[in-house]
């Protein structure tokens, strides 16, 4: 598989010299160039890519920014000016979904001065999309790299499961229990629900204390190297009852029923609707959000595994599987892995088991 | 003082009934509404402010949401038309530093339906950087309990600081010791910078190692409460030399100086000049960066002490004082407080010791 810069350019820029994208993003600069900074741009033309870095990264960006030519700058505006000239370049991509409204006119004002267009529309944002929703293998194993870490977190975390130990200390553990193993950060601020409160799907951990019979929900991810992971596990304290694990059983099978049947071609809202009609025969309008999405370089990407999202599922896409259930005032469920769409199927990328563990 | 949204209708609408500000960007709505949520939107009319949340977040935001009107939403254009017509709204302001060109297209679209024009000029943006510039009461309070803290990691941290222990390590103490004190999130990542790293500005936390005689720069800050706070310390391991301890007295002299001299209408340009022209005189060329910034529920607000910052300063600004000298291949010290610009002068929000600590 070509490089992402390449990959954009063949996309978009089809070899006309005429023709630039700039990507001012700092998520999509990163993604491009595999070098993180606060700021800058990156200028796509069909001959070169250039990342302009000021004094504070430039440096830093010599040695390990990827696929492009690093250029310092004192003036943003005043260096793409004299990459616009150099090139000839008249008609510039811009970022429509990612650049604020000022912005766009900083560049539109700035570029006219050298006989350069912008162009607003959706183009470039739905190749950025289109692009990031295909990993390539390196991409995979950034993401298995930093799913490792989410695993260990799990495995890490049950021996601190006990009678009256709170959501926000399990919370906080399994944080900073990555954060020592390498991650540079979280993927997303731990959700953990115990009882009640995992009738929340989007549950803030508090002070709420773990109690013998109670479900805890776990909804993790780690940042490594740029790259997310996603993991929901569901734990019991102690015995369950017999409805609590008839919905645990319903929430598995629904997981389950997805791993075993999504494969390539197939629409997202068709995989949606595998594990809905699971839970709708037994729990009806207990399943409040969509089955799952895209995860890569950020935490939530294109495509969605919803209802509404007509994508046809491809190789090399990762998106989350993680039905739940949810009984206001009860429990809640939810079990999540990241499936990556292979060629005949799927692999989950998550090795944490579940069958139901009660501790 | 009246609250923020009152402010704000003070400043914007003028008992206006067909002007209304909607306030979309996540940091902006927190500020205004004391309620973190990341989407929504709040629309700021002459009679009342609403908070549009969905169904993820409409019952805390009953709960916890302030100065405003809480509203769910199934759909976020429908309801916000809904309210427009209701008011017999035709001006709208939109914040044109925050919202990207392709969410600005379809407010204007769906607004126009219901008989609003969008403002895109910076009125609102303004508006609410000016009135975020000058801190209440109460969010003095906030920033000094952020601040406080951040006073006790450095207290905590400087045992931790021996021969051999490198400064990513001491940079994930610092992190871990503010979370499991209450603080929701950290201002910014540590910069934890020792010996000859410490010439770096921005120097990331590396497997670098304290050595006897290293400067350790420490820049750290607490989030809590949405508030942010920022100090930053030079300490030395074992004995410094001469030299060291006269770069060490020369920012000192410095960063004392301007909190003896800052007041009410003085341009913080000339504050810069304060501290610039004490380093000058001994280090030319060796204090690159400006002398500070605002402080308050965003790291870097306005205004800035910086040579091109005319901004008066006014009572309840909130700003650091953090002069600098960076010794390229030998080392650097930077001393921060957060200064409250008071009715004659100022009041530093930071408690801890500014004498060079030798450990």
């Amino acid at each position: 598989m070509k490089n992402p810069v390449e990959r954009l350019t063949e996309r978009l820029i089809h070899g006309d010299s005429q023709k630039a994208a700039l990507v001012f993003s700092e998520k999509n600069r990163f993604y491009f160039t595999q070098f993180p900074a606060s700021d800058g741009a990156l200028l796509v033309t069909a001959e070169e890519a250039y990342l302009l870095m000021d004094f504070r990264y430039e440096e830093a960006a010599h040695y390990k920014a990827k696929y492009c030519t690093v250029v310092g700058f004192d003036s943003l505006l005043g260096k793409l000016g004299e990459l616009i000239q150099k090139h000839g370049i008249k008609q510039i991509y811009l970022e429509t979904e990612q650049l604020s409204v000022a912005q766009a006119r900083r560049f539109e004002a700035s570029f006219q001065k050298v006989g350069a267009e912008v162009v607003l529309d959706d183009t470039l944002d739905s190749a950025i999309r289109d692009q990031r929703m295909i990993k390539s293998p390196e991409e995979v194993k950034k993401i298995e790299a930093s799913q490792e870490i989410t695993d260990a977190a799990f495995t890490h975390i049950l021996p601190f499961i006990k009678e009256g130990v709170t959501e926000r200390e399990l919370a906080l553990e399994i944080e900073f229990f990555m954060r020592k193993q390498g991650a540079e950060g979280i993927a997303f601020p731990p959700i953990v629900a115990a009882g009640k409160n995992g009738s929340q799907c989007h549950a803030v951990p508090s002070d709420n204390q773990v109690h013998s019979g109670d479900f805890i929900t776990m909804d993790t991810g780690a940042l490594l190297d740029g790259y997310n992971s996603d993991m929901t596990r569901t734990v019991a304290l102690g015995k369950v009852s017999e409805e609590q694990k008839a919905v645990y059983d319903t929430v598995l099978k629904a997981h389950l029923a997805v791993i075993d049947q999504v494969k390539p071609g197939m629409p997202c809202c068709d995989v949606d609707k595998i594990a809905r009609d699971i839970i709708e025969k037994d729990y009806p309008g207990t399943f409040g959000h969509g089955l799952g999405h895209g995860v890569g370089f950020e935490i939530h990407e294109w495509p969605r595994f919803s209802k509404t999202d007509p994508t046809p599922c491809a190789e090399g896409m990762v998106i989350t599987d993680e039905p739940g259930i949810y009984i206001p005032a009860k429990h809640g469920v939810r079990i999540e892995d990241m499936l990556l769409i292979t060629a005949d199927g799927c692999r989950s990328l998550t090795k944490s088991p579940k069958e139901l563990i009660c501790l």
